[in-house]
């Protein structure tokens, strides 16, 4: 299935991650094929950090883990849409979305508030269960 | 606003359409930013084909429109969530999602039949209302 991905000219291909519990769409982030291969053979999804340049296993250090209910390739191969089960929040400002930023007329407007401090997911040696 | 948004080197930012009615992910496509200016002050979703080189006015050939209900820009300004009236099907294939070729194990399964020929999306003049 991996050669009908279309790899970018990077060799990543966007991923969306949902909420396979209530729909809400946690995150957008990016996979090469070797975090596409691994997502999928081990259920726990992993992503391919674009600014770190190597894989992401999610939650290897905030312990906010996703794990795979389903994966779905779009029509053109080249995005890739994961249904998971989210522990705790998907987003490094502590909130279980990363789209929360709702641009208004009047400007931007959080949809919701952080759940969690960064510091509480990111301060501690041992990940959060 | 706009200057929150990082376009990426080509001048883009990923753009996920979601069912603002029952949560479907319905595509991921791309928009500059004329496309997302027009996008926010028009209520009607505008795209940026990547493979035509210019604005696209989702349904403008097919009839199957998108309004926006709500756009959220991501933590990191580079993605965006739409959250979208769909007027018919989003997929070219005639299906209401893009996102229907799931990876299992054993190879793909579509998750949805078309609802809708795409002849009868694309072989008209006149675009479905």
């Amino acid at each position: 299935m991996l050669d009908d991905v279309a790899f970018d000219a990077d060799g990543l291909i966007a991923a969306i991650a949902q909420s396979a519990e209530d729909g809400t769409v946690l995150m957008l982030a990016w996979m090469n094929r070797e975090a596409l291969a691994e997502t999928l053979s081990t259920g726990k999804v992993c992503y391919y950090s674009r600014s770190r340049g190597k894989l992401w296993r999610k939650g290897e250090t905030s312990g906010q883990r996703q794990e795979l209910v389903s994966a779905r390739l779009d029509c053109d191969g080249d995005a890739v849409l994961l249904l998971v089960r989210q522990t705790g929040v998907a987003c490094h400002t502590g909130r279980l979305s990363c789209f929360y930023r709702e641009m208004r007329p009047d400007g931007f407007r959080d949809t919701e508030a952080p759940r969690v401090s960064p510091d509480e997911l990111y301060g501690r040696k041992t990940p959060t269960p």
